[in-house]
């Protein structure tokens, strides 16, 4: 029987995001998809503009198309009256050609009438019965918005890299594409591990309990860009441990969940020992220690410790940075509250420490009970971080709530 | 022939939201969806945990379980030697009854054996054949984590109103739960308006232009909670658009883009003073000033500018929080940074103005065309404010971007 051995060197959550980020290579599939479904994807392509936005010269604003010189002077005393020669609406154009001292009417959108070079707004007008008193003078080119002045024909207007965001999305709706290339998402596979996790649905026996870390690690993975495929639980066995990494070649990650701690079937490490390189197996935190990371024919393996609260707090840590990396979106910007500890805090440890709180009149209400407790996390609204060299944290001492989000 | 008429009484930003706000009703229909599909969805149910969790005394940590007397007094010099009995794997239980000076192995997770009352540790352990030296007292219940510890059985654990997030997905999960009653995502219908609008794939003809607004809108709407209905551009005229409202009857919230302008035949500010009540037509803002927002049989309509850029910005300002709003979500929190100004900025108006900026090396640089121009969104990564009093912003001034997302 092999004896239970300790996680043999811890290194520094830093040391972590920094050996994880240097092994992660940015996702290379690409596939196309409608403008409907590009939302926060990656575009995988250059997008050069194939027409002109807007198409032709357009009146900017509601009101007159005129020749500006006809202007001239025009005040609300002295008015210059132009004789109205047409009316058009949004969508259509006029074959006219406008002469001296005429106006056509225009609506926003509308297109340029020949020879005009001006758009006199109707807020300085006044109609009457087939012609209109201008009252204010406009400049040439005034109120219209030319030819390709938004995008300009052959321009490169959108780059491989940019995330569509919904005004991106705008730019290819004006320019007419239907489609986009984009990156794949990454494909998570989750394995839990033990054979006391059951899946949802079932009924429990003494000592089993149900698949937590599937849920909320597919949670997470989805909200940052990537794809999570479930896979069932897979016993601590050194066999079947191999097997699933072998079975699951076609995925971009894998993450397992329970298995990666110090107890005697906590097997991951010596599998991947035996199929690649472990880059580290353990992190200066709490919670979360036990967290492996592998590389197995250059693809990431992850092992997650098997608490919740563990390894819900590690996704959000590790994972989740990685995921983003590999599926070229930027890096998760927190959000942050400042407000004051409503208790007293005592480390526990001499890691760094996660400790999740509830935000409320100004105050971080700690909820933490245990890495195994769920709700440690369910309850709180997000975590303060206590550094290593710190041991205690006065009640009333201002402190960063990093939010969950 | 009508004459076209400015807009009447412009109202602050403020006031406009005031009076969106009054006017939303919360969403009453629910639905019931798989857990996996939960994900950010707003719970309709009190969840009442159905079970204890964990289900039963179970090791916090590997090590063996024991009676904590027979550790008093145990140190690495003095160790205390305990016979060990069996070796449980995490989802096997042991019917045994620990007897005093017995321990048996336990994996985290293992259920406590009758007559224990605490896990040593394996770290502060030494194993010898058929035996294992302690070198740590451990006190009665340490790392032994209590049946109902994480949640008690018959407590309201999660409460209608909250958002699923993955935590709270996860107790779900440790209650076993496949499915929830959340809240159904608002329906909200997208009807462009005009004849100049076509749809994207469409050949344009002179004078015609793609529809922008329908996908920036969509996408706006997807990302807070709601569904967008995509409709055909009804054309700019009294019947048709009062058939598409009332066509639309089974919406929570209609949108129109384009139309509520002041040209000849800006018609929805009549057709909806027919079919309801008009609540404001006209904001303090720039870009986004015509901007209608109506109630006809309690049912929210927009009626947003046709100009793209107008039109997402009031997406943003106006429809988003009324979107949250009608689908029981919290307020967006905005992310903001503060830069400073890389150029000058002049007012161009006496109303509240929204400038689109990119960030780059802690400054922001303008990036606002006009209205028409979906650039002046697509290449920003947020805006500023300039507040109606305010005429002149210095290049180098420390400025708030509120930075899209």
């Amino acid at each position: 029987m092999r004896k239970m051995t300790p996680l043999e060197r811890l290194i520094p959550y830093n040391e972590a995001l920094k050996r994880i980020n240097k092994s992660i290579v940015p996702i290379e599939r690409v596939e196309t998809v409608s403008i409907e479904n590009a939302l926060e994807r990656v575009l995988a392509e250059n997008i050069v503009a194939n027409m002109s936005v807007p198409p032709f010269d357009r009146a900017a604003m509601d009101g007159y198309a005129v020749r500006a010189k006809d202007t001239e002077g025009a005040s609300s005393t002295k008015p210059r009256t132009l004789k109205l020669v047409q009316t058009l609406h949004a969508g259509e154009s006029s074959s006219k050609t406008l002469g001296s001292g005429e106006c056509i009417q225009v609506a926003t959108g509308s297109p340029i009438p020949k020879c005009a070079d001006a758009v006199v707004i109707v807020e300085v007008t006044q109609r009457s019965d087939g012609s209109v008193s201008i009252l204010e003078p406009v400049g040439t080119g005034e109120n219209i918005s030319l030819r390709g002045e938004d995008i300009e024909k052959g321009r490169v207007i959108l780059k491989a890299g940019e995330q569509l965001f919904p005004a991106k999305i705008g730019v290819l709706a004006a320019l007419g594409k239907k489609e986009v290339r984009v990156y794949a998402k990454p494909l998570v596979a989750i394995v839990p591990t033990g054979t006391e996790i059951r899946e949802i649905g079932s009924l429990l026996e003494e000592g089993q309990v149900y698949d937590v870390n599937s849920y909320t690690l597919t949670a997470v993975i989805s909200r940052n860009g990537a794809v999570a495929a479930r896979v069932k639980a897979v016993p601590d066995d050194l066999e079947e441990l191999g097997k699933a990494i072998k079975k699951l070649a076609d995925c971009d990650i894998i993450v397992f969940s329970g298995g990666s701690s110090v107890g005697e079937r906590d097997l991951l490490g010596e599998v991947i020992r035996r199929l690649g390189e472990v880059v580290f197996h353990g992190i200066e935190i709490k919670p979360g220690k036990p967290t492996l990371f592998a590389l197995v024919n250059q693809k990431p393996v992850f092992g997650m410790p098997g608490y919740p609260t563990s390894c819900l707090n590690n996704a959000y840590l590790l994972l989740l940075p990685a995921i983003r990396q590999m599926a070229r979106l930027p890096p998760k910007t927190e959000r942050t509250v400042r407000v004051r500890l409503a208790k007293k805090l005592i480390s526990s440890s001499d890691r760094m420490q996660f400790l999740t709180v509830r935000v409320g009149k100004g105050q971080a209400y700690p909820v933490f009970k245990h890495s195994g407790a769920i709700t440690s996390m369910a309850g709180a609204d997000g975590y303060i971080i206590l550094p290593t060299n710190v041991t205690v944290m006065k009640k009333g001492q201002e402190v960063t709530v990093i939010l969950f989000d």
